[in-house]
């Protein structure tokens, strides 16, 4: 009996880990959706909101590590546990770095609030979509163990690039055209580029779940730049 | 006399794995002096070459992961040996990405050789100076486990981070002062925004360092843009 009890209480620490890193999760997507909609709508009040949010996702990451450490320690978990745990341990730190791109686009809304708005908002908008798509399945596919979603976060990064380099190549445009952009369309190159980093966060979540389940290790298989 | 045998290679193991991510900290910093220097001396050769060095780091970051979690299953270690393990579990994730980062500087380089030299160069080599002095401290703190030499780090990133800002001042000055520079100074922009980053994920093993000896955490007591 203290066996089944032991077990069922070690379930129920993984499953709140497992809980834990699906909220974080829906933070870091509630935040880079929110940093792009500031920028977009010109709105320095919700860029602001989404850089004090940023501390709870710090919080986060602090407590996730040591749950993770914590059952490490104690219940010297071993196999596909053990693979789950020490990939929550490197997820979390993605997962904390994702939030700090939200916070640094955040920042570049504040500024570009201030000035005459300047085109592609449009296509920053559907970037942005794409990168919480990206996050969204990554996380789906970690918490189901499900290697196939996983690598629809790969396939899907090569879209992810595309359309980040025909912002870059549109805004290069601009400023060679209009020298009087250039600070403002740096500030969209920048937050352009924070996007495609928070895909390659993605990316990097959904290899790490296809090394989980299948010990096979995919990184490295395509460079990202 | 077994107890003895086992602790023994227990310890030749995590020997081993300290003098690992070493090695895998000095191809990294070879990495990113290569690709500046590929950039300041417009050598396209040298960047081609630092580029292709990549796959060792990669494959390093495959292996000491895999000693990790051999270390983790077969040993159980408790205490300082498991915050050790975990710590060098992300360690290997910060170390590969700063070679990522490398290699990007180095596929600027390749494109800025073949256009006319733009300034300020000088600071972009002394700003890479400053990003390699900040991992070989922080590997060395890591190693020893000194947590002093761990706060010299994050004390030296605010020089890093006012560097970075001359440079992209100094940069948008010329973009604007000349548009034909505009490409180029994108470039170089970017270039320095690597070093940047690279100098924050020293800071984060630092910050690692000292949870790891202390126990305290120091993440996230300074916001990073």
């Amino acid at each position: 009996m203290a066996k089944t009890h032991i077990d069922k209480s070690y379930e129920a620490e993984l499953g709140a880990l497992r809980e834990q890193l699906l909220e974080m999760g829906g933070l870091v997507e509630a935040a880079i959706a929110g940093s792009v909609r500031a920028v977009v709508e010109r709105d320095a009040v919700l860029a602001d909101l989404v850089i004090r949010k940023d501390k709870t996702v710090n919080r986060m990451e602090v407590d996730i590590d040591g749950a993770c450490r914590r059952i490490l320690a104690l219940r010297q978990p071993a196999a596909s546990d053990l693979r789950f745990i020490t990939t929550a341990l490197k997820i979390v730190t993605d997962l904390e770095r994702m939030g700090d791109l939200a916070v640094n686009i955040a920042r570049r809304a504040v500024d570009l609030a201030q000035a005459p708005a300047l085109q592609p908002l449009h296509d920053l908008g559907r970037l942005a979509a794409l990168s919480e798509a990206a996050l969204a399945k990554a996380l789906d596919a970690f918490v189901t163990a499900d290697p196939v979603k996983a690598e629809e976060v790969l396939e899907a990064d090569d879209h992810l690039d595309a359309l980040y380099l025909k912002i870059f190549n549109h805004l290069l445009t601009t400023m060679m055209e209009d020298p009087r952009t250039i600070r403002r369309a740096t500030s969209l190159m920048f937050s352009a580029k924070h996007l495609e980093r928070f895909g390659d966060h993605a990316t990097n979540l959904a290899e790490m779940v296809i090394f989980m389940v299948r010990g096979t290790d995919v990184r490295h298989s395509k460079n990202k730049a």
